[in-house]
């Protein structure tokens, strides 16, 4: 008889979160994650520049961090310092500058830089989940805003800000993503970004803001970022490829001043993210990401429009939504009866998968009969076949539409 | 006049580490690091690599994990399998295997599954750097087994056992590189395997193996890996691409059993590792990567003869050093007047970095005048003239050789 296999049980630390479960392959229909349009993935493009940066200096492969530094590869720091200004109104340098494995590793490195179990932080009451998770296993407590047609809501900001004050807590940041927010698709007018900005260097709180979405508005218009607005150096920022490009690169970034960058800098310890994708990620952005993502745009305008039908079609009134200003989800609001976990449960069994409301908000309640529909990376058919198995699921159980 | 910049400092955490530097460049002669030989690397392997799996299924990489769910592109994951049971004798299928950004992320997802605050673990003395700090960062005691020329001491290791459960101490893991150990370049044999196996068993202490170098000894030949021999799945093993193929692609692996893979998996938030990177590898790999290792030993088995001609010609006698069955560094002792940590500061001033042994051990008197010098990114000329000049700094600040 063999001998019993080791139990590791004993051995784990309080707060791990519970084991994963076995992945069983994707979903027929997936309404879920920040996947992309496969058909707008420039590929020829990627796969030119790959062989292009791997002929020219495809051997400092050899070397840990390319021969660029701990920052990232500096051809990727140098599109960005010029993106940034043209996009997003930024002004900084190469220096200025770290790139993350995704900013997945954006967030982490944030996080375990100014955070401690106990602490407070304010974030936009629907907010991304991965966000509101790490928060959570951090032993954070993340104090929800909410949102209207126009973002997070400045008056409920500063009511937050005067009552964490009277009860003697300083929040470690806030947390917004000012466009193209997530899950809500709203944008933040310029006059609100000011108004948090003086808000945040009132009260001392320093301002995470998180622009992962920024490039996908349907007007190719934007309002500065909010780094780019603060004139004494409150602001992290963190960005991303994957909603430009394609989300299974992982190469993110952090742009801050160097006093906190180069504490997160100290905490990044896995020897630099992934060279092949940074190369290849300059090569073909400083050529053609101004060209590309204009077609990028077109393709999702193109899905949200069949989503917004196809909730029509089938959901009717029972659906209520805002025609987004850009991005890659809808976030929708069914009627004060459907349990949206509940339906996410049900649909999951004929091959439907949403993002349910109560995973991607603070406020439980409130996201209750809520869910978030990623439609980038279905077809327009898909996405009409998907919305229908849906509506029908939704009947069944809760008598709408 | 402008506002004073903001003032992070009030707003970190405790046990921060202290900020990092500016990166100021690579030194002239670099014996420092994972590094690995550029003239050795596949490159023309890869380029082709990148071009067929993009042509074939580069649409994949507008989805999160490509269509191989979390734990990896399955075609490496594939590769591995077939790869570790011919050459470490490991049984595991693709299930097993859970890909990471890097066997430095592999370290973080066990320790981060394993340890907590106060905890003790058991090591080996001299030991990689990046497994001593990570330990000290969470608060978890090392203790140190020492070792000699066949690897980490079995009596000691028993007695050290014997020692903490008197004291009702129950280490989480022996940590153990047992093929080309790092710093000693030691291969553990076959009976010490078993008898490590032995007492992990009876003290119901789990293995984590770290086989990153195992592909490089010098002969093609090693024993089985400890995963392999053991057979009621106590030991945790991780691997990496950047010693056999380049250190800048950032993909390791973890293998263990579902029960604790599922656990290391739950804390693998970043939502996956870079995609490009895995196809690449994987295509590359299952055509060439046997082919590939033999070519690339030879090349490196050259360098370290003259690293170890090198230091004959201008240390002498006072430069002692095993010459190792494989690998890319030699541990290298000093006489015992020689401070490693004063001399790799004086070598620096004039382009040469070197690691000291204080930092490669949990013994400090012991590597007190030891250093590692990894050989594999620098060519045969700068090795001879990189020694030549840390003799000389040596020469002048210690009186030898």
């Amino acid at each position: 008889m063999p001998p019993a296999p080791f139990d590791f049980t004993s051995l784990l630390p309080p707060n791990l979160p519970p084991a994963a479960a076995r992945w069983t392959g994707r979903p027929k229909y997936d309404f879920t994650g920040g996947n992309n349009d496969p058909d707008a993935l420039p590929l020829d493009g990627l796969i030119a520049a790959a062989d292009a940066v791997l002929r020219r200096e495809g051997r400092t492969l050899s070397t840990y961090g390319l021969n660029s530094g701990p920052q990232g590869y500096r051809a990727l720091r140098d599109f960005l310092v010029n993106k940034l200004k043209r996009d997003a109104g930024i002004a900084c340098s190469t220096d200025d500058i770290l790139i993350t494995s995704g900013s997945l590793q954006a967030l982490d490195l944030v996080n375990h830089t100014l955070l401690a179990r106990g602490d407070t932080v304010i974030i936009e009451e629907d907010c991304y989940q991965g966000s509101i998770n790490r928060l959570l296993r951090l032993g954070v407590t993340p104090v929800g805003i909410p949102l209207d047609r126009d973002g997070l809501r400045i008056d409920a900001l500063e009511a937050a800000l005067a009552d964490l004050k009277r009860k003697g807590i300083r929040p470690k940041y806030i947390y917004t993503i000012p466009t193209v927010q997530n899950p809500t698709a709203t944008v933040l007018p310029l006059e609100r970004r000011a108004a948090l900005l003086k808000l945040a260097s009132e009260y001392g709180v320093p301002v995470f803001e998180d622009d992962c979405y920024a490039d996908l508005t349907w007007s190719g218009q934007r309002p500065p970022a909010l780094y780019g607005m603060s004139d004494h150096g409150n602001v992290i920022y963190i960005g991303s490829f994957s909603k430009t490009i394609a989300p299974a690169l992982r190469v993110g970034y952090i742009v801050a001043p160097w006093s906190i960058l180069s504490r997160m800098l100290a905490i990044k310890t896995d020897a630099g993210s992934g060279a092949l994708e940074q190369m290849v990620l300059a090569e073909y952005c400083a050529a053609h990401f101004a060209k590309h993502v204009p077609v990028l745009r077109r393709s999702l305008r193109a899905k949200l429009v069949t989503l917004m039908e196809a909730l029509k079609a089938h959901f009717g009134a029972a659906a209520a939504f805002d025609d987004p200003q850009g991005g890659i989800f809808l976030w929708v609001k069914l009627p004060d009866g459907v349990d949206a976990l509940q339906l996410c449960k049900l649909a999951q069994a004929v091959g439907v998968a949403i993002n349910p409301g109560p995973e991607w908000s603070v406020n439980k309640a409130h996201a209750r009969s809520r869910l978030r529909l990623c439609f980038a990376n279905l077809s327009h058919e898909e996405i009409n076949q998907g919305v229908a198995a849906l509506a029908e699921v939704c009947r069944r159980e809760f008598g709408v539409p």
